[in-house]
C-alpha cells in the first residue's frame, strides 16, 4: 500500500529553496526525452544529463522536455537554471508528496498533478507525481513512473494531428487528458470488484469480506486525495487570463474538468456503496448470530426439561411409587413425547422454525 | 443493475474529438425522426441516414431532428457537419456515461439530461443519456430509448397547442420537462415500495428486508447521480443571457426548476427513511436476539439446577441416608417445586416474563 | 401517515398550464370567504362559486377572497381569468405537492406555505398547501384546510386593529404569522412527547421505543420538508424590492423569519435527541443482553460440572471402590460445595456478581 | 433539565406586538438597578416600577439600567415608552425563547444573548435570556437572573476604570464580555468531568455511562443553541456601521468574537470526543460479552460431552459388558481426563485461554 | 494528555486587558536572546529581564527578540510599553489557550500559532502557543517551549543566507516554516503507528485496539483545532496589503499554506482511517462471537441429545423392555452414533463446519 505520508521530515528546518529529493525511488536513473517541433518539422532526441543549457526553447518552435526519474538533484539544479524557473518551483519538483495544484508565476505555469497505477490483484493502487512546467514556447513535464507512458503522445505529434499545429497549452491539456483518462480505467475496475463483491456478498458472506472493503476504502481514500484539488486546478486553470492559454484551448480544459467531476462523482458513489455493503454485512453477520442462537436454544430447550425428567427416575430413592407401576415407563415417554410436541408448537407459534 | 461505470476506457489515450460508441445498445439501429413545423404547416418524416445534409433548418420553420440509436458513427459524423457542431458536442453525444450539463457554443447550446426508466418487480432501474441542440431555428434530440417517447409532444405540435405558436426553446423545454414528469412516476413507485416495506417492517421483519434496503439505496444513488447536476443546468438555463432563450420561455424554465428541487427533496427524503429502517431493523434484530436468550436462559437456568439435584440422588453411593427415608423421594420433589417457583418468582422481578 | 409522494404522476405528459388537482381530499367542496374593508369599512360574504368576475378588488379597499377547496378546477380557472393571473400560478395552486416558494410576478406575489396539523396520539402529522397570491389591493388565499383556521384574523380585521390601517401585504404577513405560530404548537407537543420517551429510556425501555422513535423521526422529516425552505422564502421576501410589500412591513416579516429560524433550529435539536436516544436505547439492549447472558453463563458455569461429577457416581460399574466407602458420599458432596464456592468466588473476582 | 421549546404556543393568533410573557419564572418580582454616570459623577438607586418616565437619559451622562425579572408585563410597556422601543422589541424582550440576535432600530441596537448556568452534580444546565438595548446615552439590560451577576460591572464603573471614560458601547462590550466568561467556567466544568468520565470509561465501564454521555451530549445541543448565533451576532456587531459603535470598541468586539469562536471550537471537540467515548464503550460491552460468551463455550463444550459418558455407563441394560470389567471404571475416568485436556488443548490454540 | 480548556475562567469578570498568566507551566523562568543583524552585522545577547527599554530597534537593522517563560507577567507588560503594544495583544500572549490567528494592528502584526510536540510512546501530543509580533524593524517570538528550537533559524542568520538579506516578514514566515515542517514530523509518526496498528488489526485483533484508536483520535482532535484555523491565517497573511508584508514574500506565505493544506489534507485522511479502523475491529469483534457461539452451538446441540437418550435408559422402572434385550445397549449405540453423524451433516451442510 502507497504511504499516506512521505519522508518530507527530513526538510524541517532547512531554508526554502533547498533540494531535496523527497521519494521512495532512490534507484531510478535520470532520463529525458526532448522533442522540438513545429508544423513542418520534428525532432526527437533521447538525453541522461543536462549539463549544459543547449536545449534551449526556440521561438518558432516548440519544446517539450520529459523528465523521468527525479533523484538527480544536480541535473534539476541545471534544468531550474535554463529555464530560469523559480527555487521553490525546483523544490516542489522534488518533493513528490504535493497536492495537486496550480501556480502562476508569470512567464511559466506550474502544475501538479497525480498519476495513478494499479495492481488489480492485490487492490492496492500507488500514486506518482507528475509536475508539468508550461512556458510561452515550452513544456516540461517530470515525473517517476515508467517513461513510456507519454508514447502515444509523440505518436500523435509524429503523425502531425491537431497537437502540431497548436500550441504548448494544447500539449500540455493533451498530457493532463492522458493522465485524467487513466483514472477512468481505474475506475473501471474498482467498480468491477465492487460489483463481484457485492453478488458475494448476498450469496455467501465471509469475514474476509470486511477486510476486503475496507482495503478499497482505503483505495478511495488515496484516488480523492489525488483527484479532487484537481477539479480546484482545472476550474483555475480555465478561468485563466494568463496569455499561456490561448482562447481556443479552454474549451478543451472544460472537457477535462467535466471528466474530474464525473471522476469525483464516481468515487463518491462508491464510498456510498462501499458504506452500504459494509451495513448490508454487519446485519447479516447479526442474522446469522441470531440463526445460531436459535438452533442452539430450541435444541437446548427441549430436551434441558426431557433430561430433567429422565433424572427424576434415575434417582435411586427406595420408596418412588411410579417405579413399581405397570405402565409407569411407557406414561413418562408419552409425557415426554407431549413436552417434545409442545415445545415445537411453541417455537413455531413464535416463528422460530417453518411450519408445514 | 445498471453499471456504474460504462466501458469509457476504450478512448484513453485518443486524441479529443475521436468518436468512439460508449454505450451498451449495440444491436440497435439508426432511426430519426423528422418534424418541420411553424403555426401553419406540419411535416413529419422517418429518416433511416443522414446521408446528405438535405435537412437544414429553415430559416422561417422549426426544424425538430428526433434521433434513436446511436452506433452508427458515421451519420452522428454527418449530422455534426450539417449542422456544424464542434467536435467535443459529437464525442460527447456518443459517450453516454455523462453527467447532465449545459454547454453554450455561442450558436447553439448543448444540453445532456438522464432519462430513468424502471422495472418495478425488480427494483432496478436503467438511466439513459438525451442530448439536447437547440438552435435559432432547430432542435436535435438524441438518445437510445424507445423512440416512441416522444409521441405526446408531437401530438401536441400536431394539435396546434402553444408548442407550434412558440420557438425551438419552448419546444426544448417541453421535452425536458417530459423526462422530468417522468422522474415523478418513479419517484412514486419507489415511495410505495418504500412505505409497503416499513409496514412489512414492524409487522415481520426478514433478513431479506436488509437486501432489499440496500437495492433501494443503490437505486437512489444512480437517481442521484441523474437529478442533482440537473439543478445547476436548469439553473444557469435560466439565468442564461443567450439570444436563444426568449424571455417567455424562462418562466416555464423556472417551473422545471421548481420540480427538480422538488425530485432532489424527495430523494433525500427517501435516503433519510431507508437510513432510519436499516436502524429499526437492526435494533429489532437485537431485540430478537435478546428474545431469544432469554428464553434459552430462563429454560437452563431452571432446569439445570434441577437436573443436578435429579444426579445427585442418581449416584450409586452405598451410605446415602436420604435414599432409604420414607418420604425423602417426596421431600426432593417438593424442593425441585420450590426451586422452580423461586426460579419463576427471579424471572418476573427481572421482568425476563410477564406477571399475572 | 401523509403521504410523502402525492399522484402528481398523472399530469406526466401534459402541456404545462394543464389543470389537474393533485391531492387527496376529492371529496371537499369549494367554499369561499370574501372580505372587503378600508379603515372605514368591512364586509364579509360567503360565496359558494366564482361563476362571473363580480369580485373585481377596488383600488381604495382591500379585498381579500379565503378559498377553501380545490377540487372545483373550473372555478379556480374562473378567478386566473378574474384576477388575470399567469397559467402556471393556477397549476401550481392545484399541484398540493410543492414545496414552500415565492413567485415575483410582477404584478402580484404567488407565495406557497406548508401548514402543519397533527393528532397527538398517534403521533402523526398532515402537510396541507396554503397559497397566497398578493396583489395590489386584494390578497388571495387557497387552501384545502378547515375553514375556520383564519377566523381570528377575520375577527383582528372586525375589531379595527392595526391591520385594518395597514396594506394587504400586512394582511399577507398576518396568515403566514398564523401559519408559523401554529409550528410552534406542534413542536411544543412533539418536545413533550419526546421528553416523555426520554425519561421512559431511563426507567424502562422498552421495543416499542424504536417505532416510535423512528415515528417521530417521520414527522421530523415532513417537518423539515415543509419548514426549510420557508427560510429562504422569507429571506427573499424581506430582501424584496417589489413595490408591494411596503418598507414598513419588512420588519414584520423579518420577525416571522426569525421564528422560522428557531423552528428549524428546534427541529435540528429534536432530530440530534432522537439520535441520541436511538444510542442510547441501542445501548441498553446490549447492555441488558449482557446481563441475561451472565446469568445463563453464571448457572451453567456452577452446575454443569457439578451435574458432570454426579453423573460420574452415577455410573454402575462393578469396581468402583469409592462407592463403597462410608464417607464417600459426604467427602463428594463436600467437594461439590467446594466447587460451587470457588466459583463464586471467581465470578465475584470478574465482578459478575456482586460482593457484600 | 431545561425545557427545549417554552410555552411561546399561547401566543399563536395572536396580532405581533401582544406583550405576552413567555417563561417559567413566573414567582419573581421586577426590580432595577438604575447606574447614571459620566467621567465625574456616579449615582445608583433601586426601582421596584417604571411608573413614570423619570429615567429619560440625560445626554452627557451615561444610563445603565438593569431589569431584574420579566413577569410584570405593564412595567415593561412603561419602558418601552418611554424610551420608544418598537412594540416587536417589547415582544421580543418577554418571549424568552428567543435565538441570540442583532437588531439595528436605527436609533438604538437589539441584542439577544443567553446567559447559561449550571448545577455541576446535576449536570445540567439552565439558559437565560439577556436583552441588552443600546442607545445614543443609555444601555437597558433586562434578564431574569439573579440579580447580583453584574455587581462586579457596577464595581469596576464606580472604581473609575477605562469603563468610566468610554461610551455605552463599551458598557455594553463589558456586559456581553461577562457572559462570554462565564462560557468558560461551563466549559472547564464540563471538561472535567468528560475528562474524568473517560478514564472511568477505561478503568471499569458501567452502564451508567451510556446515560451521562447522553445527558452531557443534551447539555452540548442546549449550549450550541445558545453560541452559535452569537459569532453571527458579534460579526455583524463588528461590521456594523451604526454610530453606536464607536471605532475604538469593535476592537474589543473583535475580541468577544475570538473568544465565541474558542467556545464553539470547544463545544464541536467536546462533541467529538462524546461521540468517541461512546464508540469506546459499545465496544467494551460487545468485547465483555466475547468474553462472558468464551466461559460460557468454555465450561460447556469441557463438560457436556463429559457428562454424556456419564450418562452411557449409568444406563441400566442388563448386557453391558464395559461394567463388569475389571479396570472400567478408571478406563473410562482416564478417557475422561484426556478429552478435557484435549479440550483444554484445542482452547489454546484458538487463542480462547492463554498459554503458561 | 494537554487539557482542552486550560483555566481560563480565572479571567471571568476581569476588565479586558488584565494580564493573567492563563497556562501550565508555572515553574519556567523568564528567558530572551536578543538577535539584531542586517547585511553586514549580527550580535546575539542572552538576556534575563527586560527591566528597561534598551532594545528599542533600530532603523537599518532587524532586532529579532526571542522571549521563552510566560509567567513573569511584569516583563511582559514592560514589553507591551516600549513596543507600544495593544494591551489585548499583551492580554493574549499570557492567554495561552488561543486559536491560531491573524490581526492587523497598523503599526504591527500579531499572530498566534501552535506548536505541536510529541512523545511517541504515550501516543500523547501537547500544543503549545507561539506568539509572533511582527514590526517595521522587528520580530519579538514568543513561548514556552524548549528555547532551543530556533537555533537553527539562527544558525542560517549567522551563515549569512538569504534570511540576512530579507526583513522582518521574511524571518517571520521562516519561524512559522519550522513550525509548520514539525507537523511534518508528527505527521509521519502517526502515520506510521496506524499502519502498525492496521496490519496488527488484521493479524490479531485486541480489545486494547479500541483504546488506542480513541486515543489516536483524540491526537488528530488536538492536531486539528492547532492546524485548521492556521490556514485561514496564512490565507489572509497572504492576500494581506500592509506594507509590513514585503511582495516577494507572498510567495513564501504561500508555500507554507500549501504544506497546511496537505496537513489537514493528512489529519482528514487519517481520521477516516481510523473510523474505518473501528468498522474494521467492530466487525472483528462480532465475528468472533459468532464464531465461540458456533462451537458452543455444535457440541450443545449434539451432545444435548445424547445425553437425554442416555438419561432414558437410566431411569429405574421395573419395566422396561428394552433393558433386558441381549443388544439393547449395543442398538442404543448404534443409535447414538447415528444421531451424532446426522448432526454433523446437519452442521456441514448449514457450513457451520468445513467439509473434506
Amino acid at each position: 500500500m502507497a504511504r499516506i505520508v512521505k519522508k518530507i521530515s527530513q526538510k524541517a528546518g532547512l531554508p526554502p529553496g533547498s533540494l531535496v529529493y523527497v521519494g521512495d525511488k532512490a534507484e531510478k536513473k535520470f532520463k529525458a526525452t526532448l522533442v522540438v517541433y513545429n508544423q513542418e518539422t520534428y525532432t526527437e532526441e533521447k538525453l541522461t544529463s543536462l549539463e549544459e543549457c543547449l536545449i534551449l526553447p526556440e521561438a518558432r518552435k516548440i519544446t517539450w522536455l520529459d523528465v523521468n526519474g527525479l533523484q538527480d538533484v544536480r541535473n534539476l539544479e541545471k534544468l531550474g537554471e535554463c529555464f530560469s524557473l523559480h527555487p521553490l518551483v525546483v523544490e516542489d519538483i522534488l518533493n513528490t508528496n504535493q497536492r495537486p495544484k496550480l501556480e502562476d508565476y508569470g512567464d511559466y505555469l506550474y502544475l501538479v498533478l497525480k498519476m495513478i497505477s494499479h495492481q488489480e490483484k492485490a487492490q492496492e493502487i500507488s500514486s506518482d507525481q507528475l509536475s508539468l512546467i508550461v512556458g510561452p514556447h515550452f513544456v516540461i513535464s517530470l515525473h517517476e513512473n515508467d517513461e513510456a507512458i507519454f508514447d502515444t503522445i509523440r505518436e500523435r505529434i509524429k503523425s502531425k494531428g491537431k497537437i502540431r499545429r497548436a500550441g504548448p497549452d494544447y500539449l500540455a491539456y493533451s498530457l493532463m487528458d492522458l493522465v485524467v483518462d487513466h483514472y477512468f480505467v481505474i475506475l473501471e475496475d474498482l467498480g468491477e470488484t465492487i460489483e463481484e463483491m457485492e453478488e458475494e456478498l448476498v450469496s455467501r458472506p465471509d469475514p474476509q469480506t470486511v477486510h476486503q472493503i475496507h482495503r478499497l476504502k482505503r483505495v478511495m481514500i488515496i484516488l480523492r486525495r489525488a483527484v479532487w484539488p484537481l477539479r480546484e486546478v482545472l476550474s483555475q486553470l480555465e478561468r485563466q487570463e494568463s496569455p499561456l492559454i490561448q482562447e481556443g484551448t479552454s474549451l478543451y480544459i472544460k472537457d477535462v474538468y467535466d471528466h474530474i467531476i464525473q471522476v469525483i462523482d464516481t468515487i463518491e458513489t462508491f464510498r456510498d456503496m462501499l458504506s452500504g455493503m459494509l451495513d448490508v454485512y454487519l446485519s447479516s453477520v447479526s442474522n446469522r448470530l441470531n440463526e445460531v442462537m436459535k438452533v442452539l436454544t430450541i435444541i437446548a430447550t427441549i430436551f434441558i426439561p426431557l433430561t430433567f425428567i429422565a433424572g427424576i427416575y434415575g434417582m435411586n430413592f427406595k420408596y418412588m411409587p411410579e417405579l413399581d407401576w405397570r405402565w409407569g415407563y411407557f406414561v413418562v415417554l408419552g409425557f415426554m413425547g407431549a413436552v417434545f410436541l409442545g415445545m415445537l408448537l411453541f417455537f413455531r407459534k413464535k416463528k422460530w422454525i417453518g411450519g408445514p
